[in-house]
């Protein structure tokens, strides 16, 4: 192999939005593979909200990428080189890749994917993080029961847009929120979600009691700040929260906005809980096998929106947070095609 | 029976605390009892940081008092006249009496309680409602096992030294946070547990990492505002945290401080659940029967602070939200010993 892996690394940890002098742009040599290694180049980068949190010096669920390293990322790569005896040259594969051209594994928590059986995205879509992460999320956290009315914040994002697909699987009202006419439309007529609120443009809370006016009992919570504080009082008796994420605080320079409803919890004898999908890591088999069979009965659809351009992941990540994106958002390595 | 029965009746909905000008005291003829009812005459009432709460025309798990209505209250009455089969003159209850020196009731939800077994006063205490919060908040809510650090907000009051003493039973290493050094030492000394944190004069933050170093598996909260917010991010992995009251927003006139550090549930994999006790009557007998045996052998202790007079009461609440209590705080119809 020759040529140079472009690399991107983490130059300053960001206040706010992350800008360009926060990252750095490496050219570094194609790696070899050492004795129990494989190196695979990269095909797919999955770019996901909680990359902001990973630049954070903060305890968190996962050690903070460190000034200097390579940008973590999920990806899937192809095996060009291997000194490991359960990989093969040309096998596909998940892992974290990280943001670069070419990536280096002992191969500890790689899982080979099959291109035969969904298109490679997927496999950072509904059949990758973004697909376990609502699954566990609605069906073990959530709790849920095909009798619940659900709520979904981030509903066109890469994690919501399944998750209601998922409820409307169960046989549950499902209501997405989302912004804009066209993503509300197409929760609606493309994947079947019940009824849509545009937050850029309708009273969410007026909307809410409208779509569901004998309240709420999960709601699936990718936003929060005040999404998740108009929410809280319209929970039903027992109702629960999984709170998967909170986009619209991850770049306060200021302090995160808390939700001041939450005695409602109390009113309605409700929890709020919050998971990380790496913890069902032994159940992950489970879930593979029941969006697979979704996927392949055409009851799940998985949307992804593939850019170009491994450099280009600065720009990228930003749409993420600016609501630019619609369904699961994903680089393509455009040097590997 | 002659005299008069004297009401404390909410006049207003209290802008922040209540004020004397909130409350009328009424003075009205003695209830006689109807067909199907008896009268009893109130000897204790029970005085609950609760009780700010149904003062508010909001929706909440009960509905508020009424402008004009005499004060909701449970309280220990004793039996004056009774056209029921089932209550005899002389017999000793607990009931909703509501803020007055004489009620008349039909029978539903009035318990008998034994002056032989317990003081009548625990059975407002430890033996009543403030008991049973703390009983299945602790073991059903956040669900304790004997290997929990456990800590308490509001731990020298009514419901916060029960539950604080339970978990020390049931073997967890028990934190009180409290006000002042000898409600601290009371906490240590008297009841049993571990360590006690004077928010007044210590940081609350620094103690905590003094105390429970590894962190917190079970918050059982009465307080609210900065102090769950402090707590948050120190939970453990799985951790539960048990919405029981949040006093220090009670009488908030702007608005309540929500916990910014909730997304330390998802870090944590925690859960935050609201409760409210009379959801568990199911299971009143069970608790009963399991708080009457640490009683009699010793092993629980049971505090109530008595203060003289029906018509006092719109001071004496005050008590609850300036700290001024220790232990459960009781109002005793002086008229009536």
């Amino acid at each position: 192999m020759s040529g140079d892996n472009t690399q991107v690394c983490l130059a300053a940890r960001p206040q706010g939005l992350p800008k360009s002098s926060d990252w750095e742009i490496r050219k570094t040599p194609i790696p070899e593979a050492g004795p129990d290694q494989f190196v695979a180049e990269v095909l797919y980068i999955s770019l996901d909200p909680a990359m902001r949190g990973w630049m954070n010096d903060a305890r968190s669920y996962i050690e903070p990428v460190e000034i200097g390293a390579v940008m973590r990322a999920g990806g899937i790569a192809r095996v060009r080189e291997s000194n490991l005896a359960e990989f093969s040259v040309g096998d596909e594969v998940f892992c974290f890749t990280g943001v670069q051209q070419f990536v280096v594994s002992d191969g500890s928590g790689v899982q080979k994917v099959d291109a035969s059986a969904a298109p490679l995205p997927t496999y950072l879509g509904a059949l990758g993080m973004t697909g376990l992460t609502a699954y566990f999320g609605l069906l073990d956290v959530a709790d849920l029961k095909p009798e619940d009315i659900v709520v979904i914040s981030g509903a066109a994002g890469a994690v919501g847009s399944v998750a209601g697909q998922i409820a409307r699987i169960k046989g549950c009202r499902t209501v997405g929120i989302a912004g804009g006419p066209e993503k509300c439309a197409y929760l609606v007529d493309e994947l079947g979600f019940d009824a849509a609120i545009d937050y850029k443009s309708d009273s969410l809370r007026d909307s809410l009691r409208e779509h569901c006016p004998k309240g709420i009992d999960v709601f699936f919570d990718n936003v929060g700040g005040e999404t998740l504080n108009t929410v809280l009082p319209m929970m039903r008796m027992h109702g629960r929260i999984a709170i998967c994420g909170a986009i619209s605080q991850y770049n306060n320079t200021g302090p995160v906005v808390g939700p001041s409803n939450y005695m409602s919890l109390l009113v309605s004898r409700a929890r709020m809980e919050g998971f990380v999908v790496f913890d069902y890591a032994h159940r992950f088999n489970e879930a593979y096998a029941a969006m697979g069979g979704w996927l392949a009965e055409g009851k799940l659809k998985s949307k992804e929106q593939i850019e170009d351009g491994v450099d280009q992941f600065p720009s990228v990540l930003l749409k993420l947070f600016e609501g630019g994106n619609f369904g699961k958002l994903i680089i393509r390595n455009t040097d590997a095609f």
